[in-house]
């Protein structure tokens, strides 16, 4: 018998009415004869009111096992709230903390990972008919410490379950699916029936949070087929957006989606002495403050010299800026300069391996807009670039059509339009 | 080296301040090189809380099992809460929640009884110098599931553990201890140093809440020596009350407290025919209803029949009432009255055994008070009288003061007053 995995989040399990929607996706899971484990975040706000709860305590609270112990119980909570609404359905149900579901974890409180899926509880419920309702997001150390898995958490536990009971992962979110940009932002947005596991893993990192990174990865890694879909819909009709491997699909689109990220702070370093170890001088402080830093761009400056240009979230820019007074004269930089105010417009897709001329057409696109470009960086299925806040809405519309992604005859022009210059080359 | 357990009810974790106030005994009790185990309820109102947030699933709600499982977060929360407060202070701590440690129980979901205290991990935290706090209310079956102890809950966990660890245990209010009287309602109540097993099983039965009946049992069992003490006081100060075995006592307390209970309900049968296993007849279909009886009387009514009077809570009435009205033509009865507004009076005393004259004493003090006494119930230690509502007040202080509990000269005057009596007879 087939078994999926069907992930809610915290806003598909907000309140009764919404609790029951969500359910009825794994009533009809089962009325279909498959095996359903749920895995269920805490209900909608629920996480915030536990920090808020330590915040109480001022600077004494937080430490890392205990603040686990506390959070943990947000899922504890709605687990049992959706076993009652499933038992409420005339399904037999029962909740299972991270634990009794035997998730282990090393010892990283905060941000644990998972190291195995024991299981046992879970499968004997299956055997009865019975569905398991997993709390996501945590687990529990050999000791029989709780652990929380960090951002994302809930999606790996998902998958991490698939993994082990080989079977299907469908993640339901508030969202009909995996769309070629953000439908807020770029009304013609058109939902991917398929995306690649690599084209995920770039969005999301992009600041697309349709599924944690951490989750593609386990999914790529054990080849756990993902579904996206929208929680608050009858399941019959929708489709939703599959998740899985390249290998072996017919389809190999040149860009998938055009992912807009704002809030974007960026930090020049100038006339920098270029002699070996420079680099590891100005970014181990800051990673030693936690502080992450998207993509990192190096240019020559003259005879000896370089630039080291980088990006990072706006609100790390006062404390970046801070360490790098004290490092700049280590490196001989003649200048430092941080800046706010930025947005990154980013093209993601598979099919970007074997055709060039891809980031022409991107450029060319924001030329005809008159956007200025301030930074440029490339990955293997990614282009991003820097761009004005103010530009970046304007430049992810314009990037999308220059695509085609509005349409599916867009798309074959598109496609055909980098076929010619490929030829040309 | 010896070990206390300390109980903290959910008043005295209720927020920040209360848990540094609470947190402060178990600091005391360290520096006094003491191995200190907490155990702790749920914080203010969050039960209610929980219980509310099942109540929006409307019928489909209360699955005993899951509640449990949702109950268990309110004792978690307060528990991670707790630890955080110690470490705050200095101290290490560790929040473990019944599971983790090894409270384990029966299968009666929402009531469990504790089996057995496996305790390795307090153990072992015990050995390190850390001090565990352990979530009390609630255990784990054999299965692994979580199971709630009920009512008075959080003292029987704390029984238990100060049993399984040969300790102490203390139990902290927003009360000085256990008084004569309640002094909202006689104001000349006075705390006592000491009080016996029976008695607190008596005065707890009887509506006196300072521990629930369940944790005073075991305590009796294990011989644990229970302290009542306030919470929000410094500790070196109080005195509290020591709640202990009778043997090898100085102490031989005629009568140790007066109880007030209001609310009662009382349900007349007159002219039942008197025949083998009428009181069956009637009671069985009232407990089979889960409906608690308290005291009953039967006396005859002439020949072949008898009048059954018992007293019970007063919402409990209507059902109750609905019952009998099936029953009494069965038993032959004659008349069924059912009436509110009743309170009972009780005199608790384990001293009560070996003195006549404590119920005369009684109702002499009533008498002069003008009360009309509606029934009288007594056991070995209690001597309880129902009179109406109204004269509960009256009642409770006239004979508070009978009995000379307002003071040390007052209670050797009754004494004496009854020592006398017994000589007379």
């Amino acid at each position: 018998m087939q078994t999926v995995v069907q992930k809610f989040g915290g806003t598909s399990v907000g309140d009764a009415e919404k609790l029951r929607q969500s359910a009825g996706h794994a009533v009809r899971a089962r009325g279909a004869g498959r095996r359903v484990i749920l895995v269920v975040s805490a209900m909608g706000d629920s996480t915030d009111d536990l920090l808020g709860l330590a915040d109480t305590l001022g600077d004494i609270g937080h430490d890392k096992r205990e603040m686990d112990q506390l959070l943990a119980t947000g899922e504890q909570v709605s687990c049992a709230m959706m076993a009652m609404t499933l038992r409420g359905l005339g399904v037999p149900a029962v909740s299972l903390t991270g634990l009794q579901a035997g998730i282990k974890t090393d010892h990283v409180h905060g941000r644990a990972s998972i190291r195995e899926v024991g299981g046992d509880r879970v499968e004997q419920l299956l055997g009865q008919g019975v569905v398991p309702v997993v709390c996501g997001f945590q687990g529990v150390t050999e000791e029989g410490d709780v652990t929380t898995l960090g951002r994302g958490g809930s999606d790996t536990t998902a998958v991490a379950l698939a993994a082990r009971f080989k079977g299907e992962c469908e993640i339901y979110k508030d969202v009909d699916g995996v769309f070629t940009a953000d439908p807020r932002l770029v009304p013609e947005a058109r939902l991917r029936p398929v995306v690649f596991y690599e084209e995920m893993l770039e969005a999301a990192s992009l600041g697309s949070q349709v599924i944690h990174p951490r989750a593609v990865e386990l999914a790529r890694k054990f080849d756990v087929p993902v579904r996206v879909l929208h929680s608050q819909r009858a399941g019959d009709g929708q489709r939703g957006t599959v998740v899985l491997s390249e290998e072996g699909s017919m389809e190999a689109r040149v860009v998938s989606s055009v992912v807009l990220k704002g809030g974007v702070g960026r930090i020049s370093l100038r006339g920098v002495q270029n002699a070996a170890g420079v680099q590891a001088k100005v970014f181990s402080p800051i990673a030693a403050a936690h502080i992450p830093v998207d993509d990192i761009i190096q240019e020559d400056d003259g005879p000896g010299t370089i630039n080291l240009t980088f990006t990072l979230d706006k609100k790390d820019l006062p404390e970046v800026n801070a360490i790098l007074q004290g490092v700049a004269p280590l490196v001989g930089a003649q200048s430092l300069r941080a800046d706010g105010g930025f947005s990154t417009v980013s093209a993601v897709g598979a099919g970007m391996r074997s055709s060039s001329g891809v980031a022409a057409m991107m450029f060319a696109a924001l030329a005809q807009e008159k956007i200025l470009v301030e930074n440029i960086t490339t990955s293997e299925i990614r282009i991003s670039v820097v761009v004005r806040e103010g530009d970046g809405q304007r430049a992810v519309r314009c990037v999308h059509r220059a695509f085609g992604l509005h349409s599916s005859e867009g798309e074959a022009q598109a496609a055909a339009l980098l076929r010619g210059e490929l030829g040309e080359v």
